[in-house]
C-alpha cells in the first residue's frame, strides 16, 4: 500500500453528526471521541496536563502540591490520578461485572502510567427500583477486585434518580497511586525501531459482553479478561526500566490505541497480523457479528513499547507472569507513514488500520 | 421536651422499603442514605478510612503512599481525596448549573477537611441526542468555576448511553488537595460547650432548583448559593486553628448535617431558631411547598464547630469575608440528649430536629 493511498484514506471526512448532537460514537474509543475532546472539552478546559491525553494525570508532589520534601527521599515522587465512568450493559457478564470493571479499569489506567495504585473513590448513580440484591453483588465484586489489586476504596457517594432516568446503575471510580521517581512514560515517546508487545489474546472482553447481549452460544463460554494489571506492570518495570510507554487497549481496541500512539509520537506503526493472538471462539463470534477483533475492547491486556534491544528480555519477563503468558511481539514503530497503523496480513498483503470512526460496541465498559 | 420523648421519637422504625429496593430517599442526605451505607456498602467495603464517613478521605503521604519525606518539611503532609456524582435536574437553574455544582461541590468537600483543593477529575455520562450547545455551556461553567476556585481539571472521561438511558447528562467529579501539617478535623470531635456557626442564609440552593421545577414565581428570583468555599475556609483556618470541624450542609440540609455531627461525636446539639437566617423569598417558597428550610440543600454554606472561647473571633473573621458576611452563631454542643438535635423555636418552645427520613427534594445536586 502506498503512502499516498494511506493519506487519502485518512482524509475522508468524519461521519456527519446531525447538527452537533451527541451520538453513541462519541463514547467510543475512536475518532468521534477524539473529535468531541478536541471540539468541546479541550477548548474550554485544556491545560498542560489534560492536553497530554494520557490515561492518567501525573502530578508532582513538590511542584504541583507545594509539598516541601526537602533533600529527603521524597524528591521526585509523583502522584497519578485517573477517572472512568462505567455504564456496561448488562451489569453481569461471563467473567465479571460492572463492579470488577470499575475497579480494574481505573487500577489499570494508573498502572499504565507506572504508578502503584493505592486508593479508589466510587460514585454510584442508581435507578429507583434497583434491587439491593443486585447492588450487593456488584459491591461484593468491587471488594474482591480491590483485594486482588491491592487497593483500598476510601471515599464514595451515592445518588438515586427516578425510574427510566438511568439504566440500573452507573459507577464512576477515580484512583490515585504513587509513581516512584524515575518512571516517565508517555504515548509521545515511541521512536522508530521500538518494538510493540501485547500481553495476550485480544477481543475477549468485548465479545463476552456482546455474546450475552446478542444471545450467541458457543461450545466454550466467552469470558471477559477483566483483571488488574498492576502486578504485571510492576514486574515489567522492575525488569525493564527502558519501557517507553504502556497502554491498555479498552474501548476501540488495539487498533484505536495504536492509532493514538502513532499520532501522539508522530511515528508509523507496523503490525504483523500473524502474531496477534485471538481465541478461536472470539474470532468466530466476531465473524458472526461482522466485527474486527482489532477494534474490540479488552479489559485485561496491555500493549507496551520498548527499545528493540530490550524486547526479547521484556517478552520473557511478561511470559513468566500469569497475566502475560500469551505475550507476543506484534509489531514495530517505523519512521514511514507517520501517524498511521499498517497491518501486514496473514496472506502477505498490507492494509491500513484506521481509528474506529463510529461505535461498533456501545456500553462495553 | 423530655429526653424520653426524644428517644421514643428516634426509635420509630425506618420507613418500609418494599422488599429491599432502591428508592429515591436512598439518595437523600438523610436516614435512608445512612441505612444504605450501613447495610450495603460498609459491610462489603468498610475500612478505617471509609468507615469514618467524612466528606473526604485523608491519606498520609508517608504512611499510606510510602513516600519517604525524610526529615524534610514534607513530614506530616496529607492528601485529601473526595468524589461526588451530580444528577441535578434541571441542568441549569438561577445562579448556576450542573457544571458549577460539579466543581464547587467537590472543592467544598475537600475544603471542609482543611485541604487546599488543587486538582479535579471529571467523568461525563451523556445521553445520545444531547446537543453540543448544552454540553459546551456546562463545560464553560466548569472552566469558570475551576478558575474561581483555583483548581485544575487534569483528567476526564466520557461515556455515552442510548436515548432514555440517562437524563441528558450526569457528571462525577473527584478532587485531590493537600492538607497542611497540623490540620485534623472530624465530625467526631465536637465537645460539649463548643459553639456552632453557619456562614450565611440557608435553603437557597434547594429552593432555587425547586422554584424552577415547580414553576414558582416571586418578585425576586431565588438564586442558588453554589460557590467554592475554599477561600473562606482558608482565612478561617489561618485565624482559628482550634476549629473542631467544618461541614457543608448540602443534601438533607442543616438538620441532617447536625444530626450526623451529634451522632458521630456522641453529643447533643442545641439550635437557636432565631439566629438561623432564611431569606424571605426562600421561606415563602418553602411554605408554599410545605418544606422545612432546615432540610433544604445548600451549596455555598458551611457549618463550623469551635471551642466557645474562639467563637467570637471566628465569627468576626467569617463576617469579614465576602462569603461569610451573614455568618452567625446558631447553637451549641451540649452533653444532654446525646446524638440528637433540639431546636429552641422563635416562640420559645423546643422541638426535636430529626434526620431526614425520606426524600423531599430528589436530584437537587
Amino acid at each position: 500500500m502506498s503512502d499516498r493511498n494511506v493519506i487519502d484514506n485518512l482524509n475522508c471526512p468524519l461521519p456527519l453528526t446531525p447538527d452537533e448532537f451527541v451520538v453513541l460514537g462519541h463514547g467510543s474509543g475512536g475518532r468521534l471521541r477524539a473529535d468531541l475532546i478536541q471540539r468541546v472539552f479541550l477548548p474550554a478546559l485544556g491545560n498542560e496536563i489534560l492536553n497530554a491525553q494520557e490515561d492518567q494525570a501525573t502530578l508532582c508532589l513538590e511542584r504541583d502540591f507545594g509539598v516541601g520534601v526537602g533533600a529527603g527521599a521524597g524528591r521526585g515522587y509523583r502522584l497519578a490520578f485517573s477517572t472512568d465512568g462505567y455504564v456496561v450493559n448488562p451489569l453481569f457478564f461471563p467473567g465479571g461485572s460492572i463492579g470488577d470493571l470499575a475497579v480494574n479499569g481505573t487500577v489499570n489506567d494508573l498502572a499504565m502510567g507506572g504508578a502503584i495504585p493505592r486508593f479508589l473513590s466510587a460514585a454510584f448513580i442508581l435507578e429507583e427500583g434497583l434491587s439491593f440484591a443486585i447492588l450487593r453483588r456488584v459491591v461484593a465484586n468491587m471488594r474482591d477486585a480491590c483485594l486482588t489489586a491491592g487497593v483500598t476504596l476510601v471515599t464514595a457517594d451515592t445518588k438515586v434518580v427516578g425510574r427510566g432516568h438511568c439504566d440500573q446503575m452507573f459507577i464512576t471510580t477515580s484512583g490515585i497511586g504513587m509513581v516512584p521517581p524515575g518512571r516517565t512514560f508517555s504515548i509521545h515517546q515511541a521512536r522508530p525501531g521500538d518494538q510493540i508487545l501485547v500481553s495476550g489474546t485480544i477481543g475477549d472482553h468485548g465479545m463476552a459482553v456482546m455474546s450475552i447481549r446478542e444471545g450467541l452460544e458457543f461450545e466454550t463460554v466467552l469470558e471477559s479478561d477483566t483483571v488488574a494489571l498492576n502486578g504485571l506492570t510492576q514486574v515489567m518495570l522492575d525488569a525493564c526500566p527502558a519501557i517507553r510507554c504502556m497502554r491498555d487497549p479498552t474501548r476501540g481496541g488495539l487498533a484505536s490505541t495504536l492509532n493514538e500512539l502513532a499520532a501522539a509520537s508522530k511515528v508509523g506503526v507496523k503490525l504483523n497480523e500473524a502474531s496477534i493472538r485471538v481465541k478461536t471462539e472470539v474470532r468466530a463470534a466476531c465473524e458472526m457479528l461482522g466485527l474486527d477483533p482489532l477494534y474490540v475492547a479488552n479489559e485485561g491486556k496491555l500493549i507496551v513499547v520498548v527499545p528493540a534491544q530490550d524486547s526479547a528480555h521484556l517478552l520473557n519477563v511478561m511470559r513468566g507472569h500469569p497475566l502475560g503468558r500469551d505475550a507476543a511481539i506484534i509489531g514495530e514503530v517505523v519512521d514511514q507513514h507517520s501517524g498511521m497503523v499498517v497491518l501486514r496480513t496473514c496472506i502477505g498483503g498490507e492494509r491500513l488500520v484506521t481509528m474506529l470512526s463510529g461505535e461498533q460496541l456501545p456500553r462495553i465498559c
